[in-house]
């Protein structure tokens, strides 16, 4: 046995409730190493003495590269958990608990005969606690969700200006637009999204800010002037919610403008300003330096106008949690999602969530964490993360072709098997936003492919997130090409038309809590197979190009009971399907 | 390369700072596997494109029975943190980060030579927040620890009647003592407690409930009358301060009695009682069932006279954070030990720490969890944990000898590297405690064994506790054994001295802040060796019994600057030294 391959984390993805009466428990092992893997689990509290244990047999569930991943599904379980495995291989089993191999129990029986109980030595699940068992509201489940860079998009039916503008706020601050997209040309496309298949919004900032992108926020309780005004975004909200849609906004409060007023107030009163200890690293005198020189305060990055906030201070967490509130209890949006948010303050992270929480139960929070977000998503912070790695796995297959179908599967196995199940689920799944280059040009330009991935977006566990214009094809590798106006006068129905197709197949078959399951030895050449399994068993196929004829191959290999999903292998060249297996 | 027994996890005992400007990073690896680890570190928020890194080797700084932890200390360290592993055997060289390898760097690089940056794609440590760094208060970390059983300890000065009694109540409410210990009688025997050298107290519960172990708590705001009054603590507090001495005081907020007010609110008036929702899975009508009959609600264990608080609802957080508060802020208690700490809400926790620490910022709080305890040692519940894994080590070693002087130093250095130094190096150590049978019975009564694990308990990384008596070698397996009445009767002198002598080479010689050194191949038959290193170099030698002629082997080899602390080898018949070498 390669012991040294043996993993078990207990409270972690290794072992979770998603339930108050259903408990995952895993173990991890080196591939093909293990003849048997049994769990015993018991009442860690039972009046028994020693403890009294169930025993139950392991599923050898998951795979990568180098590891099998055993799973055993407690559904009753008790409250209270005990657990140890036993691990067999040939000739040799073994015990495995306290992140040890043993050849007895821990239980000590004393030469009177006196038990000295050893139960506190297994893995424990102390207690499932009903308000610590993880759940994302239904509704983000379900959401499809449409992300507006707002400069870019428009500020009519299906027209964008394109012209730049400033405008001067009573402070003589100025607010700049690159392209002149406004809140009021989001409202009247909401058609055109909705009719796409679209059922969220995540808009990039909205709050009034100097540079065009608005991560430099100067008022975070208004509407940028050059996007119009608060009314303009309640309109906006009420017309999305009236779709039956939601809304989720950009909150950016690791740093500010350097024009902020409590920064301003620093820069002009120094020590003696009431907001001192509003900034991080913050030296006196403070002034606004010159491009070369070194600034007397932390920065997002190295940018001089954007003064990191220190959010550990109670100050600032208490200002921040009531910007969260006001947005949702007055304009009702539906979520957050949180810029920078793995350089702010845990304990910011945990008061806005209760702000924003007491406001609206429903309502859902979503952090920038481009890696592992583990550390973010253990119920007290964020319900969900930007998935970019979704983007580098479907990146390294579909686009550079770097990984086969077996690495393919084996990278998103490791990222769905990272956290909890129901918080792998909710993860927002992405392949381009405002800050990487477009997918379609990272794929060469070969639409074949981006469509493959897309597909993929649409099938795989957790929300898809499509930033807008890939329907239209937006290209660019750079900032001001990716970020570039939207297409209105572009043609390219047949995108629109597939986008609309797929995400149509997955709200029609896709249930959002299905587990996902891949089975690497179904994976033929250029060919993805994966199920989706809910109250439905739900077969995706999709191939990366090439030679199809194993489509052909693979489908007559079974049973397919709609033979009208078939039509959907049609929608694109490189042939999928959605199909219903026995 | 066995690369399924690599490991690194970031930002956990993996990767954590130490200091503002000192970042570890760790590596694990099958035993014996590589030839070279080598870390690369960068500025994640660089502006350079892609990242420059600074090249570092790794050192093996720790083994255990199957793996060589890598470490690399940075210091000073980017405040942003990115890095990859280069790991390499013979031929065969590999990038590890994003938990897998890899043959190159993750910077794409166009046809056009633009360079996609993927840095991202590293190991990150986003952003080393000066609040999140986690430190112990300066007095905990030298604290040794008395722990006291009050109603088995005293009554009087080196005395204790040993006289059952029952106080009731106005409420009619009756309150038990078993053995008659006071508030007073521990006063009064600080002298002997300072005598031996200990200075922290950790007092078992004091507050008004029913049983004599006072578990069952009736009032949090008040001393139960079998211990005298609410002066007698404030007296008893001062005293303590007086001789520079800490007391910590135990908080079961867990659970109750089920005549605590609430409760008997909630039986008496049902749904409409105002504190229906302070208990967990209550339904109506409630009654106190007899014993046979199953309670209406949730307990501790099984025990239907302890009913469960709801710890997640926000007003029972309030109530118990105010506690927290009241005893620090008005009787200037210096931390709480926090009772069944794993199976209370986190952020009932959460919200207790910070109440706390907004009396007290020096105030320590240490949960009560058996097993490993990173989810509560991530720096925003505890600063601390009662170490039972600790005593289990010695257990194995030093009483039952199921392990030799390897697996002891393996148990060691797992349970070492289990949190990050710091919080490692601020564990409760201890052999005994009020819910585990008496270490000194556990070595069939072999003083020397026992004196072996005492001094280890001082000479090891973590904060020492004692429990009361076991400088009077207090025996027992069983409950009512291991809480007897402390014998103040019994002469004992040589336990005393012995404790007293050990406990002051700890305060000489070992720094609370010294990090833990074990070399198993110093280990010879019988003879743990290990070294705490700060300032100064420290090495320690314990011998556990049998043939001692390996001591003076091993002492003949170094050249030992300090001879005269070899006179502590002549503290017990086992042979033991804490030498300081070169």
């Amino acid at each position: 046995m390669n012991r040294s391959a043996v993993l078990h984390i207990p409270m972690s993805q290794y072992a979770f409730a998603e339930a108050e009466d259903r408990f995952v428990i895993r173990l991890r092992a080196q591939k093909g190493d293990l003849d048997n893997c049994v769990l015993f689990y018991g009442d860690r509290a039972c009046t028994a003495s020693p403890v009294q244990f169930t025993k139950i047999a392991m599923e050898r569930r998951y795979q990568d590269e180098l590891y099998d991943f055993y799973e055993a599904v407690l559904a009753p379980c008790p409250v209270r958990i005990c657990y140890y495995f036993e691990l067999v291989k040939g000739e040799e089993t073994v015990y495995y608990y306290a992140d040890a191999f043993h050849h007895d129990l821990p239980d000590l029986i004393m030469s009177d005969g006196y038990v000295v109980e050893g139960r506190s030595e297994y893995y424990q699940y102390p207690y499932i606690m009903r308000a610590e068992v993880q759940s994302l509201p239904q509704w983000f489940q379900e959401a499809v969700v449409y992300n507006i860079f707002p400069d870019s998009f428009a500020d009519g039916a299906e027209s964008l200006s394109g012209i730049s503008k400033e405008v001067a706020g009573a402070d003589g601050r100025v607010s700049k637009s690159r392209l002149g997209g406004t809140i009021r040309g989001i409202t009247e496309n909401l058609g055109y999204i909705c009719g796409l298949g679209f059922n969220c919004l995540y808009l990039n900032p909205v709050f009034r800010a100097g540079e065009y992108h608005k991560y430099d926020i100067l008022d975070y309780f208004h509407v940028d002037p050059c996007m119009g005004t608060d009314e303009d975004f309640r309109a906006l909200v009420e017309a999305v919610h009236a779709r039956g849609m939601h809304i989720i906004i950009d909150g950016v409060f690791n740093h500010c403008s350097w024009y902020f007023p409590q920064f301003t107030d620093v820069v002009e009163k120094g020590e003696a300003s009431v907001y001192r200890d509003w900034f991080y690293e913050l030296s006196f005198p403070v002034r606004r330096p010159d491009e070369e020189e070194k600034p007397e305060y932390a920065c997002f990055a190295y940018e001089r106008k954007m003064p990191k906030l220190n959010t550990a201070n109670l100050q600032v967490q208490e200002y921040f949690a009531e910007v969260g509130r006001y947005w949702v209890e007055h304009f009702h949006v539906d979520g957050w999602r949180l810029d920078v948010a793995n350089e702010v303050d845990k304990n910011f992270w945990r008061r806005f969530r209760m702000a924003v929480r007491e406001a609206d139960s429903e309502a859902v929070l979503i952090g920038e964490v481009w890696e592992n977000a583990e550390v973010w998503l253990r119920g007290d912070m964020f319900d969900s993360v930007m998935n970019y790695d979704f983007r580098k796995h479907c990146r390294d297959f579909f686009a550079l072709q770097k990984t086969g179908e077996d690495g393919f599967a084996w990278g998103m196995t490791d990222m769905y098997l990272r956290y909890p199940n129901q918080v792998s689920r909710g993860q927002l799944n992405l392949l381009d936003s405002h800050d990487v280059p477009r997918f379609y040009s990272l794929c060469g330009e070969d639409y074949e492919r981006w469509q493959a991935a897309f597909l993929c977006l649409c099938m795989a566990p957790g929300v898809p997130s499509v930033f807008y214009g890939d329907e239209r094809r937006i290209s660019g590798l750079r900032e001001n090409e990716y970020r570039s106006a939207m297409p209105w006068e572009r043609g390219c129905m047949e995108a629109r038309d597939f986008v609309k197709k797929a995400i149509n197949i997955r709200k029609t078959w896709i249930e959002p809590c299905a587990e996902w399951v891949v089975n690497v030895a179904d994976a033929q050449e250029n060919l993805l197979v994966f199920e989706r399994v809910g109250t439905k068993r739900v077969r995706v196929l999709i191939h990366r190009g090439g030679d199809k004829k194993n489509v052909e191959t693979f489908l007559s290999g079974g049973k397919i009971l709609l033979q009208e999903r078939m039509e959907g292998r049609c929608l694109c060249r490189n042939g999928f399907a959605v199909c219903l297996f026995e």
